[in-house]
């Protein structure tokens, strides 16, 4: 098998695996609980945020654990949007941003808040002075992703952090879910108020997620009831999906600076050959996050490449798992000005550091068979 | 090990744990994925959804997956009251709701709602009467848990629906994760709107819920995003939670049925000699669920009982896992008229299908042990 969707989701880690049962297994007891196992999983649960705060490099009261990515952007910004609404409602964000974001701030605007899409550039990225004019006094929140999931373009976070630390009453949410591993960005260097993070896309398991909350934001929780997690997220503490995430973590952020070149490597070779390649367009731009590669096939249904290559147990995704049912055209190519036919005939192919050159290899071959055999139909 | 503390929290199935791991590396792949991985994933998720709708009688397109009882409890709420507060803001609940209810609608009374907690009697039930009564033209939501988590006391599910049928334009949700596997409750027959489940508390894993939304019912999703679990959850799927807590609820299930008698004949053995043991008050009511038992020991305090008995190796609770941190009084017997002697020395002794006799007779000896020592010790 090659697994090219690994922006979709990734293969669990064994080890991060291991950890999990072994720690459902063993300290089963509610953390909240007095007596000492409860104790014993409450250490546990402490040991991990301990974990997850060194590697992010900030505080353990900031971390949360969360369910995954999309709860942790659902709860940054309608946490955001529900606690500081009597100080204005207005929230800018991106037209490129994962559904997660876009739906959130959607729904929204039936709750009477006002929220400003900042287009992108046909590179996938926003424009910082455009940014800086839509901030209004009635702003309470700006949500920009760090890497995009379908096209692999970096938001510039650091000039965004900059401005938004001029407008102290403004908060800053970076969805990070494809960068992190990827990309490193310092939280606590850049002032990002709020950050998300996603366990399953750095090879750790399902329903697992971490909501950086920076010490002095306060939101208004999507969960109310125990006051665990510092009553930013009450419910049971899953404790063995907190030891996972981090130690997932652990794994991807060693990986990180080992293995960045081997992902540059086979990032670059895949750019090169699908630039040679008949028939394919490169949506991605030269400046993106090493492991998302996106090209347009134009005039072939997207679809039926990715079941031929499937056919050879090569998998890879048109647009994001997330909207991947939704309609024909990715919202996010219509957004850097792409034309339909491009739009609508895009491939992502999202790699992994386990991912290999002779598998780029076997893939660039078969995609090549494939669009010949499928043009010749179509003809 | 004596584990007597399953209200806060059971030993996951062993079975279940491997479904969930075997699930989790097998069928890794975005269910959401349109490659052919993607699609198997999604199979497994309808069979899971398909046995859960089966084991609890309502239809598959009335599961969402959740990540546990706080979710579904505060999505089941905050879902009603955010979606139709056009109609009205006004709410009924109880005064002895799970935390995850009761700080629910606390949280909503700030966006303006209106929120009636019901008082209730010594035995821990409401007055039927006295909620008809409490129904207006605004009001949206009845919100009343099945099985009380601290006293295993049992509301009056059937009655309160056939008020709330009366009554078209309102929505009836039950908790229902005390009573999941040990006393039946028909929701469609009921015509119960909403209730929420969670898989923990029956031997399934952290991390993984369900909540029953009726057909007809809608509500604004506490995640928004790419649409996943009819719209009203939104998230990667986490298929291996789906799986493995239909197995535990498919095994809860079948323990209700075979094994109802033992935990009901456990229960009335404590019952009987906890009556005769000194210095001990029964809190829990006659009619009641079978695998609570709460007593108060007046003069000692709780804490000290446990750690007490913790050092034989036998674990029970005071209170709720969830609020056990919060204060010394606890709301539920207060709210049953308990002077603060009793409501302030409150121990929970909550049971499993797996608990012994023998074990109740361990149990006994040295929880009265540890009460003539504490008593002696005290004087």
């Amino acid at each position: 098998m090659i697994y090219l969707d690994n922006s979709a989701t990734t293969e669990p880690d064994s080890s991060v695996m291991k950890s999990f049962q072994q720690v459902s297994e063993k300290f089963f007891a509610n953390a909240s609980s007095i007596h000492q196992l409860g104790g014993e999983s409450e250490k546990l649960l402490n040991e991990a945020r301990n974990q997850v705060a060194q590697l992010l490099q900030v505080k353990q009261e900031e971390i949360v654990f969360t369910s995954g990515g999309t709860e942790g952007n659902n709860m940054a910004i309608k946490g955001i949007a529900l606690e500081h609404q009597g100080r204005g409602k207005h929230i800018i964000t991106t037209s490129i941003e994962h559904p997660s974001v876009f739906e959130t701030c959607k729904s929204l605007e039936k709750l009477g808040f006002e929220i400003t899409y900042l287009p992108v550039d046909k590179y996938g990225v926003l424009s910082v002075e455009e940014l800086e004019r839509s901030i209004r006094p009635d702003t309470i929140l700006i949500s920009v992703m760090h890497v995009n999931n379908e096209l692999g373009s970096i938001q510039p976070i650091k000039e965004i952090a900059q401005i938004a630390e001029q407008h102290p009453k403004l908060f800053f949410h970076v969805d990070d879910v494809q960068g992190l591993g990827k990309l490193p960005l310092p939280l606590s260097a850049l002032s990002i108020d709020l950050c998300t993070f996603s366990g399953h896309k750095i090879h750790g398991i399902k329903g697992t997620g971490i909501l950086y909350v920076k010490d002095s934001t306060t939101i208004y929780p999507l969960f109310h009831g125990g006051n665990q997690e510092g009553s930013f997220r009450s419910g049971t503490e899953n404790i063995a999906g907190a030891v996972a995430i981090a130690k997932a973590l652990r794994f991807i952020k060693t990986r990180e600076k080992e293995e960045y070149a081997h992902l540059q490597h086979i990032h670059n070779f895949l750019r090169t050959n699908l630039a040679q390649m008949a028939g394919v367009v490169i949506n991605t731009p030269e400046v993106s996050a090493p492991h998302i590669m996106n090209v347009s096939v134009p005039g072939l249904r997207p679809e039926v490449i990715i079941h031929t290559l499937a056919e050879k147990d090569i998998y890879i995704s048109t647009k994001s798992a997330c909207s991947s049912k939704e309609r024909d055209e990715s919202r996010i190519l219509a957004a850097c000005g792409f034309k339909r036919e491009r739009s609508t005939s895009a491939l992502r192919i999202s790699m992994t550091y386990d991912n290999t050159m002779d598998e780029m290899k076997v893939f660039l071959r078969e995609l090549e068979e494939a669009i010949k055999q499928l043009t010749k139909v179509m003809r």
